[in-house]
């Protein structure tokens, strides 16, 4: 093992052979992961700076397997100096925490420069990204590649562009891929966005130019997710470790007190008493032992659950406005659960459900399933949204499944997790790991929904049963009308064939006057008084 | 978005939070990703060096939850330098290769640097590093931690060490984790690593102290794999045009001829001709238009497949020999089908059947899936070597399936795939993609391998039928035999009671060394024949 045979590798490097970790496994899915990364940024950017967004996304086809994308906001910009490194080196961003957490889309710091990593891949082309802070008087486009070797960015120009927007920013890139339109397709992803950012208005155009519009429905931005301290029960010893080393808290009691979330001075007087370590310790001066005494003694103590109030959820009301807006729905109910926590990390569930209308009377209901308001496209059976779903007897809630499986009927389902820290099944993030807490939460926010549901469905079965014995009564009146007018006739037996007529149809006029009137007024016939009549 | 609120991260503050990504999902798979990482880097080590490989893997309970792994080699060693940054920093190694490939174990040098990260978040305990090369007097232990925020080696101690190897190296490294005896332990792990390695000694210390010896079975080291050029098909346009910019060629037909695999002259000048451009450019002069046009060529040039002769198989030999040294067998068989390509990467399937002998009669035929000689222990269901399995019907060759699932019988099945490329379904290296020529190649070897096996049944059967018959014959030859000694007593009315007993003896022995001798010499009797004797 020579020493020329050993080199270091860029963070660009290692992704760029093993993108496959980032979501670029095949052409459709690498465009969608790009569409996605794309609009998952923006958002972001755009409820940082309290704005509401306002996004273009465009796919163009350049030739057979060629695509370019854009997406265009009206976010805050960024300047200079932060653009070329947040679009030009991967692991830089204002996203990526390491302690503690916030509910956001990206986590990373990675998204978006693994897309123009994977662009200038697949096709050797620069990315494009103009940019433009309310503070500059113009906008400016970087034409950039990313430097694999380094890791940093390239940038090949940088021109002022005329450009209408007073501030926001514009990413083209283009890429290899295939676009397709399942249920995996960019157009999905960008309308169940739509769903669960009511706040949004964003405008696809589709590679055969076709413009999809999905209007804002709500005028008010969601809660802003706070950034949360760490909760000591989520932290390993390492890290607790280096946060004694790093910190500016002067002593170890205010060091607990201070850098960590639900820790006050009664809670912080347990840990040390617990662990024999005295409060005014400098914490670079605690020893490994007493490190250790007091990670133990975390564990021992009762400290509150993790503040809940760092989430963003969407709302029901604002939840379901949208899915009406989406489809066209003859019923529609939305529950959003109370915050709680699983292993440390606070997160919530919403749920939705619309029945009828457009939806497809016949074949299974659709899920669409969400975390923190990003659409979940893949690996649906793995999934602990999926599972909730399918772990519920939906006799009682007014569709139907076999045990175990998802439900039939014209319904669609809408699931949203918002955590701190979803706890993905992979690095691709397309599901939900199945824990308890959540898979409860899940369970019991599909049946508060299921239950009006439930109701609606009810109510429609009678009023349907209902007016299919109108219709049966309709057909019959002209016979009973004739059978009357024939019984009037005995007595006047001469009577002409027209003046037949004319009393049938009088007649039968009465007795569909009685008829609506005795179903509006709700009085209930059963088939067998309707079929004496 | 302010600029204090963006920072640069290091690779090891992002693995460090992604853990999951390399396999550190849970304590038990934690521990087993340990050792293998470890068991890998020491295998590889040995034979990059031309050395038989000695390894000692020792696992000790230090409390609950936490363990200490030892893993000692034979190998090279490592020289200072090299052995920090190997053992103390991410994306350091002899091993990443962005362009062409060999067959390796690992492939990113990211493994063991890991388990380090993993140990030390953890517990906070440094790792201990020990090693010597053939060159040094004496052998140094390094006491050391990754640092997170620099991804940098940090040594806190080396001294020397009296160590009795004259090379070698020793990985110590205190971790959470949880010790599990299941299909997923690293008894099973390093079990199905002697099989596959069968020039490998290998000895196992479990936490209970129980020392699992696997003896080396074959004395020649394997063909070593070879470092390959990148084959022209597989390379991607932004990865031709940065060779075309690092080439130290001077010319671009010598850039094709000498960067590539299969590019000799006459195919140089096919890919030149077509896109027209002159072989005597300097590479770094061409333009983006000629580099496209270059790359489109190569895509409608016929080139011959990639070499494959750097793959380094385990040898049908080797392979049988290890599986009856690992299970108590009544027969064995071993394929390697010889190497082919898909999507321009060369592979390699060898299959073993071991049947009999102590497997178990009843259940499901266990099923050892190998890649690059490393045991995959996770994701059997979606794996294309699981699926090849059980894509055969089985009753064709001596075991049983009802259709697309695993065999039943007294079987274990051992695939391996060797690969400079294998194309994994995910990170975490458990499951192999399912490609239409990797899947041919599994079901031809099985086939293969399956004929033998259907052969030795139908004989085993054979000979169980002819002992049922022999045993059901015995049955009845005392009642036989008493039966020809009654009348051949009515000849002799008034024979004695003893005298008939011991004729009866007599004649049933007769009747027995008969059938013997028919049996023995093959000849084959009917049921009904044997009835009407």
């Amino acid at each position: 093992m020579a020493d020329e045979n050993h080199k270091q590798v860029s963070v660009a490097e290692f992704f760029e052979k093993n993108r496959h970790l980032l979501g670029f496994n095949n052409p459709s899915k690498a465009l969608l992961t790009s569409v996605k990364e794309a609009v998952d940024n923006s958002l972001d950017a755009c409820e940082d700076a309290n704005i509401l967004p306002e996004i273009e996304v465009k796919i163009q086809e350049l030739k057979k397997g060629k695509y370019r994308m854009i997406v265009e906001d009206n976010g805050p910009g960024l300047n200079r100096k932060v653009l070329e490194k947040a679009f030009g080196s991967l692991l830089f961003g204002s996203k990526f925490r390491s302690i503690g957490g916030k509910q956001g889309r990206g986590q990373q710091g990675i998204g978006i420069s693994a897309v123009i990593l994977y662009g200038q891949l697949t096709t050797g082309k620069p990315a494009k990204i103009t940019s433009r802070t309310s503070n500059e008087k113009e906008a400016r486009e970087y034409v950039m590649h990313i430097d694999v070797k380094t890791n940093e960015p390239d940038v090949l120009a940088s021109d002022v562009k005329n450009w209408k927007k007073e501030h926001g920013t514009r990413v083209e890139v283009e890429m290899e891929g295939k676009y397709v339109s399942t249920k995996q397709s960019p157009y999905e992803f960008i309308k169940q966005t739509a769903v669960v950012n009511p706040h949004a208005k964003i405008t696809y155009t589709d590679p055969e130019g076709k413009k999809h519009k999905f209007p804002r429905v709500v005028d008010k931005l969601p809660r802003k997710a706070k950034e949360l301290k760490p909760h000591p029960s989520g932290v390993e010893y390492g890290l607790f470790k280096r946060m004694a080393k790093d910190t500016s808290a002067r002593s170890t009691k205010s060091f607990l007190t201070n850098d960590f979330d639900k820790v006050g001075g009664g809670t912080a007087n347990t840990i040390l008493e617990t662990a024999k370590v005295e409060g005014q310790i400098m914490p670079k001066l605690l020893s490994d032992d007493q490190l250790h005494e007091m990670h133990e003694a975390i564990k021992t103590t009762k400290i509150m659950n993790p503040s809940t109030d760092c989430l963003s959820p969407i709302g029901a009301e604002a939840l379901a406005k949208s899915l009406e807006s989406e489809y066209d729905l003859e019923f529609s109910k939305a529950i959003s659960r109370n915050p709680t926590v699983y292993r440390g990390f606070p997160f919530q569930v919403e749920v939705a459900i619309g029945y009828g209308g457009e939806l497809d009377q016949e074949g299974s209901a659709k899920l669409n399933r969400f975390s923190n308001k990003v659409p979940l496209l893949y690996e649906e059976g793995s999934c602990a949204l999926t599972k909730g779903v399918k772990s519920i007897t939906w006799k009682s809630y007014g569709l139907h499944n076999s045990s175990g499986s998802m439900p039939t009927g014209p319904a669609v389902i809408v699931i949203h997790i918002a955590s701190t820290w979803v706890p993905f099944t992979s690095e691709s993030k397309a599901a939900v790991s199945n824990y308890p807490a959540i898979s409860k939460e899940i369970k019991l926010a599909i049946q508060e929904a299921g239950r009006s549901l439930q109701s609606y469905v009810r109510k429609k079965r009678k009023a349907g049963l209902e007016e299919e014995k109108r219709q049966k009564f309709k057909g019959y009146a002209t016979e009973v009308a004739g059978a009357v007018a024939k019984l009037i006739a005995k007595d006047s037996y001469k009577i002409k064939k027209a003046e037949l007529e004319k009393s049938t149809t009088k007649i039968e006029k009465s007795l569909l006057a009685t008829a609506e009137t005795m179903y509006s007024s709700g009085k209930e016939l059963d088939e067998t008084e309707e079929e004496d009549e």
